[in-house]
């Protein structure tokens, strides 16, 4: 058994604190033992200020998180550049924030951690600082040295949702959509929904783009054009792809019930119905990775950092995921 | 007190099982009164066919149903042009299916029926019938010889979305969204909201059409461009608007305590949520009209008419909140 490395994210966040609020609640929660990469004067001030019991003991190697995890917090230490200030983001602490997800990855890659989790990051002030990266995910692709984009997955217990093209315009998602760029991202989810989530014969629904997936043709072609195509080829592979279904209807509990994973064609098709049914137990998975990779599906809440109102509930969950699907990947 | 007009809409759909089965139900359901536009002789064979014990009351004027509707269905009689078979629409009927809707509007302008409930109908059957209208909506504005476009809400207990575009291709939504489009649509539900369901200060939940809103105009810039100076003109006007909010995070239950309807931009935006929220109590209404008009939001299910498994509870929705809404029309 091996420890999950958790990297410390932005540490003017709510990380640290979801961080050490699980931590507490590890016996209630069941959670697989991990350990933080950040800095341990920081959290043990945070906790202090808290008023929370959680000591922290520093560790050297990820193989001394297991005998430490139940009495203490294991922290592999990184030096920050400033004291962070809750709500404040600075970019003195850009190369720490970095340097804790590098970290977090040789681990992962190496097989000292099991799986890599991550705490919300700051892209506005990691690009002050340089970071040339859209955001955690391109940056782990590039750490990997993968050649084909990962896959975003969002899951909670209810649904799973993978959106084909994700930050851009909602005119941009037209215009750049192509049916490889679906087959791709279909491809990775199913083989990730059967190696990580151990579904022998994972069956994805394929969202339409347009209103009733176009409506043959009266309400755009691209469901004809681009899509379909798509599920024509993914058949061919032997997936189990239907579609393009209108999007509307596919998210209600009973039609939830006909697949694993939804594939979605721009962002808030995939994210309303998910962040719709279950806002606080969201987790989002990195698909196509050499090793598991989750993180919470919320932000760095600058507005109630240091307060302690942070919900710790998706760090959680994605604790557990990443425990599970790195199990699984690990059996086959 | 005044009786609802229901239309029998497409006579091969689910429809009339739908209207027998509220009308068994109208005790339990504690509906209001109605009589239905349709044909006698079809709706008792249907419900002989079912073994439902629903007689019928043949009625010349609409003041007659009240007194009959506690022991036998009120049915104003039209013609059908061909015996219906469920399931097989034929535009031999599509007369009498539009005749149904235009009765219905008339007694509902005259004061005779306190509101106009529409049952489904077939838009391709009526089309090769020459009826040159995309929808119920466009044929009641018309009908009632309004200038302004109405505009369409649907709505569970839970949630109001208002979809500023509606059936057209999702491209097309983005190329056609204008800010005067959004300010009177917006005003428009407005007033529907304080008029008809007693919201003294309706506050209005604004979606943007990008994830995260445009991200300041990293993903789009029609948020700032286009749905923002629409929110300023209608805060002018002293509507209580917010947004461009990310529609993502719209929707979820706490979200949805800040606001009495959403405005969103193009119809899935509107329609995941609200039938992914609740797929079955979904009420389709036509805000902007002289009169009060609900229907029931599923179509004609061809695919289950005739089998009795049509689920009423759509149309029990809409018979209650066309009920509350002409009763706060006409008491202001």
């Amino acid at each position: 058994m091996r420890p999950l490395a958790l990297t410390m994210g932005e540490p003017a966040g709510i990380g640290p604190e979801a961080t050490l609020k699980v931590w507490l609640d590890r016996e209630a929660l069941n959670l697989p033992p991990f350990f933080v990469i950040g800095n341990p004067g920081h959290l043990a001030s945070l906790a202090a200020d808290m008023g929370w019991n959680a000591p922290i003991t520093v560790i050297e190697d990820p193989s001394e998180a297991l005998q430490h995890f139940t009495n203490a917090l294991p922290v592999l230490p990184i030096e920050l550049g400033q004291r962070p200030i809750p709500g404040k983001p600075t970019a003195k602490n850009a190369t720490a924030v970095r340097r804790a997800i590098e970290i977090a990855v040789d681990f992962a890659s190496d097989g000292k951690a099991a799986a890599v989790v991550t705490n919300p990051i700051n892209k506005q002030v990691l690009n002050e600082a340089g970071f040339g990266f859209p955001g955690h995910t391109e940056f782990l692709a590039f750490l990997s040295g993968i050649e084909t984009p990962p896959v975003m997955m969002l899951a909670c217990p209810a649904l799973r949702v993978v959106p084909v093209t994700i930050h851009v315009s909602l005119r941009e998602a037209i215009e750049t959509l192509t049916t490889p760029m679906i087959v791709e991202t279909a491809r990775i989810t199913a083989d990730a929904l059967h190696r990580d989530f151990g579904i022998d014969a994972p069956r994805l629904a394929v969202a339409g783009l347009n209103p009733h997936a176009g409506e043959g043709g009266h309400m755009g072609k691209e469901d004809a054009d681009i899509v379909a195509p798509a599920i024509a080829r993914l058949r061919a592979l032997g997936i189990d792809a239907n579609g393009p279904l209108p999007s509307d209807t596919m998210f209600h509990a009973r039609a939830r019930e006909g697949y694993d994973a939804a594939i979605c064609m721009y962002h808030d098709q995939a994210l309303i119905p998910i962040k719709t049914i279950d806002f606080d137990h969201g987790v989002n998975v990195t698909l196509g990775l050499p090793f598991v990779r989750t993180s919470p599906d919320h932000g760095t809440a600058f507005d109630i950092a240091g307060t302690g109102a942070a919900n710790p509930a998706s760090l959680a969950e994605a604790l557990h995921m990443a425990a599970d699907m790195a199990a699984r990947r690990n059996a086959t």
